[in-house]
């Protein structure tokens, strides 16, 4: 299956899109997409494969994503924990920590500690509106993901990969390969230099946005809200 | 499988102890139901049996749940279509309206004609805040369903029923037996007296509001939003 892939600054417009004129919320979204996430960890790492799930959140909407995806993976049987360093200011973020709370879900500050004790890992910090340097402590922490022999799901972009051009050429990120990656809507660039298994996420794109940012509408199965996609003979998704 | 009763009363304070101290939003809280509504239309029927669904919406939030259904229902490959004779105020379901006029969904006019053309019907006019009677149009509506030939899932109650006491003793919904009903976060008590398939919904449920209402919480599998529920040998469930 091959679907087309949005560039950072059209993503962006679609989400514009989508709010301001398709009548969606960002609660909406982001339930929608964090429920993808979810379901992709379901089918990459059951629960039979360990029930430790350490979720890493950024401070914007690709750590609401994995605040969502958390909430979703409690539900469903897993042991999440969330790792926040850098909490965002939306009142939307606040309200999510407070329902992960409320499932108990454990909020860590020794990430090192966690990190080994993790069956799982989901890379929530940074998604398409990444535009460089990882400032701290991204940095470091994206270090320490990439050198931990840990299976990664990465949502929407492997976090320090530039959305264009891939990963950096050196430093933090310059040698990241998770195992998965969900893209949120639609593929972005980075995706052609990335190996493993993909997916796509986020049940919601109509045939109208699809045609006006030239997308392929993905043929999502039965009440699936994912759906794993290949890579072509050369390469191409 | 047994699951307690709620009360009307203890399903409101429920729902504003979500939205109060839980962190929920209306969006988010409908986003799911409504998720779970239409993933129940899948397990009783499949799009095999036919692709036209009819939901008819009520002005509050059963409603709301109704327009969620629909959206989700279009995305699975359905063709719903929707009566909304009261479409009630709130600012989310005139948003969730514009979602499903971006996916060409029809708000239809001529109810009698539609319910003849559909092959299923959902009923989201009247949930746990239901207190009777049942002022115009929805009498004529709800007599026009309980006389047609067409299998309806009800959601959370069957529209008209009193919430406590179950199915009126005479007018419109008398008779009214719709083929499936899914509760949502738990059954209310007039379900002693419903006949059919009966499926739970709504999965966010936590342990604390479980065990703060003297709820039971439902033992949904997978990645699954909606759980089929039994009744036992003496009629409860």
């Amino acid at each position: 299956m091959s679907l087309k892939a949005i560039s950072s600054k059209d993503a962006a417009a679609l989400d514009k899109d989508l709010m301001e004129v398709g009548g969606w919320s960002l609660d909406q979204l982001m339930e929608l997409a964090g429920l993808s996430v979810a379901q992709a960890v379901w089918k990459v790492h059951p629960l039979s494969a360990g029930k430790n799930i350490l979720v890493v959140c950024g401070p914007g909407n690709n750590g609401g994503d994995g605040l969502v995806a958390a909430r979703h993976l409690a539900h469903f049987g897993y042991k999440p924990s969330v790792y926040y360093p850098k909490q965002g200011k939306n009142e939307l973020y606040q309200r999510l920590r407070i329902q992960l709370e409320n499932l108990s879900v454990q909020f860590i500050t020794d990430f090192p500690t966690a990190l080994q004790g993790t069956d799982f890992l989901v890379d929530s910090i940074f998604g398409f509106s990444f535009g460089g340097p990882l400032r701290d402590p991204f940095g470091e922490i994206v270090s320490q993901i990439e050198s931990a022999n840990v299976p990664v799901l990465s949502v929407d972009a492997p976090s320090s990969w530039d959305i264009q051009s891939g990963p950096p050429k050196e430093g933090p990120g310059a040698r990241f390969m998770p195992s998965s990656l969900i893209s949120l809507t639609a593929p972005k660039p980075c995706v052609q230099f990335y190996k493993g298994r993909h997916f796509i996420g986020g049940r919601f794109l109509t045939k109208g946005i699809a045609d006006r940012y030239g997308l392929d509408l993905p043929a999502y199965e039965g009440v699936e809200q994912v759906l794993e996609v290949g890579v072509d003979a050369e390469g191409k998704l």
